[in-house]
């Protein structure tokens, strides 16, 4: 990557992270901010190619673990992502030398910059999945063998725990009762690993993909062309669907924000409805019954004109929306990825619809 | 106290504390299996009285957390009991230098004896409470402003975890939420405290108090006169009322068990209605609709005939049982005390009532 990230990077990498974030991975607004404050505290950020990282480094990722329809309420502090990161150092007694990122998501995507920031560490570009999942163990490390505990938690009020479990499912089952009991949003330190390690799971370049896709939407934007398909060429996808988002059933339940939005085909799609399901990310996409595009693929809501990345939480009655498919990064598509993170895991009877392998073309 | 216990003592210490329970903290014939097996490998554990404690001692009470409905089906391993202390001495850094009782109870009498044995440390003869009670805050040290945390949980699948939190409410919530993910019944080490805290704080002689009161059992059966009089002697208490145990309405939730026990008088209590009120403990005592006693007094359910404690659990259609009321602490009957385990702070709309002040005799 680039070498370092400073205050004018943050706008077009919460946005780009926004985009990969597929609806969830918190609000880009809320990101942004967290992370201007820290940057405009401690200066500038170092980042650290994945190739570049030593294989002895000791790399601590971090995140806001939760709801997001929570999160955009309860704004998470600069002090939380401080007390994560230091009640892991604590616990590990081992100097960490790099931060990283576990997902890619509005808020998640500057989390990290706010913890390598405030302990003065490079931070790893990179990220421990290409995009965002719902549940702490959906990240490649956990394909790579790499545990998710000993792991920190820590609330607003400044509670605090350190969680060391038998599998990475029981970390986020322990992790996510906590997170409910604390409110719904916590921030996490996770998957402490060697360098090594880290270049063997982590997806390299993530960040840098998010400062790209964002730069793609301010250009297309002052160009007066089209930010939509700018965005799907950034990530090689292609559009779903455009149209009017006419209802979303949500809820906030287990700590998730899950939920189905509808949305009435406009433009080629006219008299078409495309149904999107998720659970703090877009799942699944179905246009007229027959799913378009599922995870672990990427499902993308973008404001038609202005190409806006749209969080789940942020979905509402009216927003004219143009929905694309892109691909992941292909170990998800493994059989154990699938396992992990396919359709049937989050209980759709169905196989993984590759975004890139269908048929929507009205 | 006497300065060791060994195997012999456990069938008069698990069921002297049993009746303390008042209903909780375990079930004796679990509690006392448990111990038999440490003390069988280990040998006696040398016992200290609550006085002969240095100040600069380093005191860690050990006990089990979660619904005694789920722990008579979940028996608890000794391993579980060396995890819990290890976690919590290895984040704590500091050596331990003696083990205590956070609570009266069938088994939370005897885990700390477990692990007295496997650590091959001193166990104080005091306890947190001088009976039982559901929440982990409702201890005496919380009234003396000592820190529940950090505590130590762990399951019996390897699962542990730490935490620190603002306060020993939030202790008991987050501790308890994972207790419920963790299967209803962990084993916590916590209010670790030196010694000058724990004789501030702790009750003095509760572990030869349950073996003295195991004995009074064990004499009046061989002698063939009244074990519940032996027992109410014991307490210094008197009977509540004598009957038949007619209805059980019982349910697990939120990692308690709750429930209400209908009792139709027998002896002296002919034609009048005994209602029990428990959260893991009986709550509340009511004698045809007027409260007999209440939180925090102790109200005990023995077998009739043998004077066997009865636990919550184990209460049973059919059962021919006495209810004993008997005086708690006295610093529970303290403002500060009635805040924390009156009758208000479980939902009842009461004031505490003193099992010996009642005018219960018929």
């Amino acid at each position: 990557m680039m070498g370092t990230l400073s205050v004018a990077d943050l706008p077009a990498l919460a946005r780009g992270a926004a985009v990969l974030g597929t609806g969830g991975g918190g609000d880009p607004h809320v990101g942004r901010l967290l992370a201007q404050q820290a940057l405009s505290q401690h200066g500038p950020v170092e980042t650290v190619p994945l190739d570049d990282v030593p294989d002895e480094a000791f790399v601590l990722p971090v995140g806001m673990m939760g709801a997001p329809t929570v999160m955009v309420e309860k704004l998470p502090s600069g002090d939380q992502v401080g007390a994560a990161v230091e009640t892991l150092g604590d616990y590990l007694g081992r100097p960490v030398t790099h931060v990283a990122c576990i997902e890619a998501g509005g808020v998640n995507s500057t989390i990290p910059l706010v913890a390598a920031a405030q302990l003065g560490l490079p931070l790893v570009d990179a990220d421990g999945m290409g995009r965002a999942f719902p549940e702490l163990q959906m990240v490649l490390p956990t394909l790579h063998d790499i545990a998710a505990t000993p792991m920190a938690i820590a609330d607003e009020k400044g509670n605090r725990g350190v969680l060391d479990t038998v599998s990475n499912h029981w970390a986020e089952r322990l992790a996510r009762v906590a997170t409910v009991e604390m409110g719904c949003s916590t921030m996490v330190s996770l998957f402490a690993m060697d360098g090594a390690q880290a270049k063997a799971s982590l997806v390299p370049g993530t960040l840098s993909r998010c400062r790209e896709i964002g730069q793609a939407i301010e250009r297309a934007r002052a160009a007066n062309a089209d930010p939509v398909a700018a965005v799907s060429r950034a990530l090689g996808g292609r559009l779903l669907a455009t149209g009017k988002v006419v209802d979303v059933a949500r809820r906030t339940t287990t700590g998730f924000a899950r939920g189905q939005a509808t949305i009435t085909g406009t433009d080629d799609f006219s008299g078409r409805s495309v149904v999107l399901d998720f659970q703090n990310e877009h799942l699944i996409a179905t246009l007229d019954d027959r799913p378009l595009a599922t995870t672990p693929d990427l499902i993308v809501v973008l404001d038609r004109e202005t190409g806006e990345p749209i969080t789940t939480e942020a979905l509402r009655y009216g927003h004219r929306v143009a929905v694309l498919g892109a691909p992941c990064d292909e170990r998800w598509h493994t059989d154990a990825g699938i396992e992990l993170v396919g359709p049937r895991y989050f209980g759709y009877d169905l196989d993984p619809v590759r975004a890139s392998a269908g048929t929507a073309t009205p």
